[in-house]
């Protein structure tokens, strides 16, 4: 039975690929819950998503030390752990909606969240869905996050001004190297960035250019076929005009057949594909059709785990979204994604709005066409002016003894189980 | 004929890889030099190292704008040119050597400073000899420079302490995302770093750890044969007792037969040595034989060239070497490389030497054997008193809308040529 007069318990999960500011998200929302004791009740979080919450591996922040709470504004990655796991339609397999049902009455949950990219929201509209259909009283909201910026419905996405502020340092940083080096060793340089689907990320890797013919010579966006020949010719036109080339590329590009080129290493001795990436790839091929010195890089985790160099803006973003969470779903929303929008509120760059979670669910935003130059390489203008406020300031970080003060793992002050056990993997 | 009364001249030049702190010692040294005006001429620096010398490409830096100039401590990589260059033996090919003598006398040199690694100090070594046994007056005099540390004669080498930060703290965040996956995705994570012969860089991954247990869970030295049966069964039990694993791989490990590890990947269709890098071999050996989920990344020019990240230590030991060039110059040090030693001098954590260059040329400092804990795989606590020092605090970095206000391109205002032309290369 759920005492009405009681205030309701808060419940908040982090899902998919983590980042460099989803733990702010976190803390606000904590936070702001704290502010709100009395209208809301204690606040709980699923250990690794949705796993954790079918599980009933709750945590219950309350009693985690001051000291650590403190630090988790500036610690990257997910504290509580994150997950990629879906969920099956209620009609399909209905134990879990069961489960969190039981769950959300055994623990008085009247608010959950769920932090997360898009598979992410579908799994919180989901949950919304089967609550509502059996008049279950939970308010269900979802968070925002995302590095890919893919998020549909939002304006951009916690997650994705960090790591774009990372590439765009990075390959400022590693074009200034091969520059200093080309008059007698490295022509090329590749580094290879995340973005399967979308190419925002690969983007981000020109936000540091000022003139015509900066570095990056050649961007690789997974929205435009990789033709071969045509990328070796640009390749040794700029070599030959500039000295040397600096190519960052999308680990999602495809040939013009569809085939990612990350698969163009071959299959080894046991029939396996290559685990090549596509940087090494490109340098295959660059070396062997123009006979230039190469070096390659590929970033992986190093640019979604960069707190140390995570934007300002994006890092408040994360903060108000936590905070606006627990005062939205107070004032009632539910069965909605936050949203940020362009344009001024409390923060001088973006504010706060929200969108109906069935309309998020299963969309994606690639890149728009007018971003990408004619010829596909590079970025346009219209681009620039919509990318460079992500990355504007620098998220404050606490440091000690050289090294970035993170909390390295949370004391997990489990919530006491009621309800049996259960499996959810 | 030079004139004895008035002041010489300095000619300085980078040579080798470049790092994010080599700027730093350039800037020292014309500054420094400009307070001994009077006692010291102008400073003309040669474009892309001693290639730029022999071709009598000097750039005149008292032409170079101001606004420029005071950039130039916080700008990674070599703004004026580095080069992979070495100079035959005289006896050999006695041209080059000619050319320099008459370079050094048209322009009045009376000091010739040489920035680099081992390669560059052998460079500054052969060029002190035929100056000394052709009885002409410059003082030539090696500044040490290298992220691989591994540099006869030096405690430790400018540029190591900014790519140890680096690696530190990189290491560090990219473990928090893998444990916050661990649950139901990627179990092991694979960062590959510089350092073909010796594991300087690879030991400073593990500059975050404070307890045991603490990622990276295994390091892989160039020092130590890659044992590929104790590996695997050091990988497995990491995950089966923490959950996920991190390791770090030196670029230039080696099987027990001498083969490096990035020839792993076999040979492509055309029979060329797959550019694999260690890191993708590594992740298909773990995924075959372990059956683990896993990413990989490879920080190549990102790290040397991330003076976002420079240690504060790192940075104040370039810019004091830069200075200690001149005043030692001035003094009569000639034939020599600057070394940094243990302990307090004007600095509290290191003081400035030097050595004979003929002890310095061809020799390597590896990992001492104590660094390296039992079994293979970690650092000793000697290793971390050692290392921690170097990547103490956080030099300062200038922003401008996101993005750090480095030097993007050096106008070479060159100085007038006096000599016929000259193909060094």
């Amino acid at each position: 039975m759920i005492k009405k007069s009681l205030p309701m318990n808060v419940l908040y999960a982090q899902s998919g690929g983590v980042t460099a500011v989803i733990n702010a998200t976190a803390w606000a929302l904590i936070d702001e819950a704290r502010k709100k004791y009395g209208l809301i009740g204690d606040v709980y979080v699923g250990s690794n998503g949705i796993v954790g919450v079918l599980e009933e591996n709750l945590v219950d922040t309350k009693r985690i030390p001051e000291s650590v709470l403190a630090r988790l504004p500036y610690t990257p990655a997910g504290a509580f752990g994150s997950c990629r796991f879906k969920l099956d339609p209620p009609d399909k397999n209905p134990g879990p909606y069961e489960r969190l049902l039981a769950l959300f009455a055994a623990h008085r949950i009247g608010y959950f969240f769920y932090n997360g990219g898009g598979d992410s929201q579908d799994t919180a509209r989901k949950i919304a869905d089967y609550c509502h259909g059996r008049g279950h009283p939970v308010r269900v909201v979802g968070l925002p996050k995302t590095i890919d910026n893919d998020l549909y419905g939002t304006d951009f996405s916690p997650g994705y001004g960090s790591v774009a502020k990372y590439i765009a340092i990075s390959t400022f940083e590693a074009a200034l190297d091969v520059a200093s080096m080309s008059a007698t060793s490295t022509r090329v340089f590749i580094l290879e960035v995340m973005g399967r689907h979308s190419g925002w990320i690969a983007a981000a890797s020109a936000l540091a250019q000022k003139r015509p013919g900066d570095p990056p010579h050649l961007i690789l966006f997974p929205e435009r076929p990789f033709e071969a020949e045509d990328f070796l010719a640009r390749v040794r036109e700029t070599v030959e005009s500039r000295g040397f080339c600096v190519i960052v590329a999308s680990e999602g590009i495809r040939d013009p057949g569809g085939r990612f080129v990350s698969e163009g290493g071959g299959r080894d001795a046991f029939g396996h594909v290559q685990l090549g990436g596509v940087a090494p790839v490109l340098a295959q091929l660059v070396g062997m059709r123009l006979g230039y010195k190469s070096h390659w890089a590929v970033s992986d985790y190093l640019q979604r785990a960069a707190r140390h160099l995570a934007s300002r803006t994006d890092w408040e973003a994360a903060l108000a979204v936590g905070r606006a969470a627990i005062r939205k779903a107070l004032a009632g929303s539910d069965g909605v994604m936050l949203t940020l929008e362009r344009g001024a509120g409390p923060h001088p760059r973006f504010r706060i709005g929200e969108i109906a979670l069935d309309q998020v669910a299963n969309r994606e935003r690639v890149l728009p066409p007018e971003f990408i130059r004619a010829g596909g390489y590079g970025l346009t203008p219209v681009a620039r002016r919509h990318l460079l406020p992500l990355i504007q300031g620098e998220a404050p970080l606490l440091y000690a003894d050289g090294i970035p003060d993170y909390v390295r793992e949370l004391p997990r002050r489990w919530l006491k189980k009621r309800l049996p056990s259960f499996a959810a993997r």
